[in-house]
């Protein structure tokens, strides 16, 4: 799988043979959820959780013992339209921190014994201001997919993209509505904590961006690198290894969740190994969730991004996968089946 | 706190004089979630998690290392009239079962770091059938209620109690139903999963055992007694010892909640140092959570008791620790605050 990718037309190619989920596995998994020693639904979407898990992994009482999180950075020349409450630094300085081990992402990896990893991303040079250009060139955009492609450690048994990168949910809005329509006051919320102004100016941001790319809006891959960010496209990337891989992904939030829009976009499907993780604060995240058809598994009002909500779910996953490949059968245990 | 009690009276002075979480705890962790690096709020539900279980442990930087998961199992009279689906044998099967490691409470204890025990409540007798007499005698309830009281570890950081009883959603609902009001049929559910007729028959046997007890409906423990079931008796118990203990507890499901809720009723702020795990499929588990002002961790639709939701809800307990106690402030990580 150490694919080098040159253009955009070479992800076309991996998205449209897009392996599936192993139907023996899926089908033996069912089964055996039918004879634990519990009454039938019980588990309720830890059920669901278990077979879709095992269908993916190919093992029908499958463990989970290395989740990866990865940890995208990038900079915004969009921030110069004043969309953001942090300043742009930011995303530097926060990539030190989780160097140092400093925050949330950190702490919940370590939690639910995932190994974690950051990759910062050009973030001395910003993309452009999609109001006025591409975010990126095709080489930029491929760049970014190939590192988040590259991320992926080819021996995880689960995978959580996360990002930084400040001013990125104005980003994520306007990749959203190219990818869902509607209007940019549908998309826009207030992440890191606009006010009402800021709100505003996030809807007007995101209808110019469309505006300036109108040309290209039918094309999942070209709204990617025109509406951009770098952080997005490596999660992208990344989430697309994974599906080569199989190997099952928890989405985080609005960020993450509207970079996974594009493959679902680009390629009915694309996201059948993603469950969503949680449903954030951040408003139109639960909107695009309904678009992609994904009930969250966690709705905890975080709107942090880094992969937290994400890597909080692993403990979901981790405790429906044990219920599932531990638990007794009634013949087993010798319990009565009603 | 070796106590010894001997008669329902003990209970309510205990009640009568809570203590609370430690002022001092509270205000240091608030202050300290503020200089964490994420912006304000962002970590949504967690913040608050964190701040509370401070507060209770008296650290405002805790962590939990020491869960703790018991099981009160108890057999019903009320079974008689054929509220369940399962027959009454399977209570000592499943503590068979959780005693050799096969039930989902125990995978989900593991999972979660949580020692895990049973305690079998005078099984070969069944407590009266409610709707012809108090299920227990005062002798009865008490040493239920001092059964759940020995089982805390007094060691223990976080508590969650869980239960096994066929026929316990119909003395759950029974109990909820005195508690609160209403009318049968907002209480009862499909339980291990009875049909229309079963549901219709669990609001009649409620109805019949309220009105047979009609004169100590306004007594919470007396209601306890009367509608009973040992393994209720043995969660309030419990979870009044860590009460006393200040060792926060995770609240399970419909059941775990019902016998909660009698402590509720007998003393305002009681539950205080009690969070909601989830909210069960079983329908009134819901209608409860408002009536106690208590808004779930999880939604995720199981319904099967033995403190799975509540052990479940340990994990993200934990990670609202972990990220509260061990991420950076701005000023450790050199992060611009805005």
């Amino acid at each position: 799988m150490g694919a080098a990718f040159t253009c955009l037309a070479d992800f076309r190619a991996i998205l449209a043979d897009l392996p599936g989920p192993f139907a023996a596995a899926t089908a033996d998994a069912t089964a055996r959820n039918g004879q634990l020693t519990k009454p039938p639904g019980a588990l309720g979407q830890l059920e669901d959780l278990a077979i879709w898990y095992a269908g993916w992994r190919g093992d029908a009482r499958p463990s989970i013992t290395s989740p990866q999180v990865v940890i995208f950075a990038g900079n915004h020349g969009v921030t110069a339209q004043g969309v953001s409450a942090f300043p742009a630094e930011v995303t530097e300085q926060m990539v030190l921190n989780f160097q140092a081990g400093g925050a949330a992402i950190n702490q919940l990896s370590a939690c639910f014994g995932a190994k974690m990893q950051v990759v910062a991303l050009d973030l001395a040079t910003p993309t452009a201001d999609f109001t006025l250009a591409p975010a990126m060139s095709e080489d930029d955009v491929v760049a970014a997919l190939q590192a988040g492609w590259d991320a992926v450690d080819p021996s995880a048994d689960v995978l959580v993209t996360g990002e930084m990168g400040i001013g990125n949910t104005t980003v994520a809005a306007a990749i959203a509505n190219a990818v869902f329509g509607g209007e940019a006051e549908d998309w826009v919320g207030r992440g890191t904590g606009v006010d009402d102004a800021g709100l505003a100016l996030k809807a007007d941001v995101v209808r110019r961006g469309l505006a300036r790319h109108v040309a290209v809006l039918d094309d999942p891959l070209e709204v990617l690198r025109c509406l951009g960010g770098r952080e997005l496209a490596a999660m992208a990337g990344a989430i697309l290894r994974a599906r080569c891989l199989r190997i099952p992904v928890v989405l985080d939030g609005f960020i993450c969740t509207a970079a996974a829009s594009v493959l679902a976009r680009a390629e009915k499907g694309a996201l059948d190994h993603c469950v969503a993780g949680h449903v954030s604060a951040e408003s139109a995240h639960g909107r695009m969730l309904e678009k992609l058809g994904k009930a969250p598994l966690l709705s905890l009002g975080l709107r942090l991004g880094e992969g937290s909500g994400g890597a909080l779910a692993i403990g979901v996953l981790k405790g429906a996968v044990a219920c599932h490949s531990g638990m007794a059968s009634f013949a087993e245990a010798g319990v009565s089946d009603s």
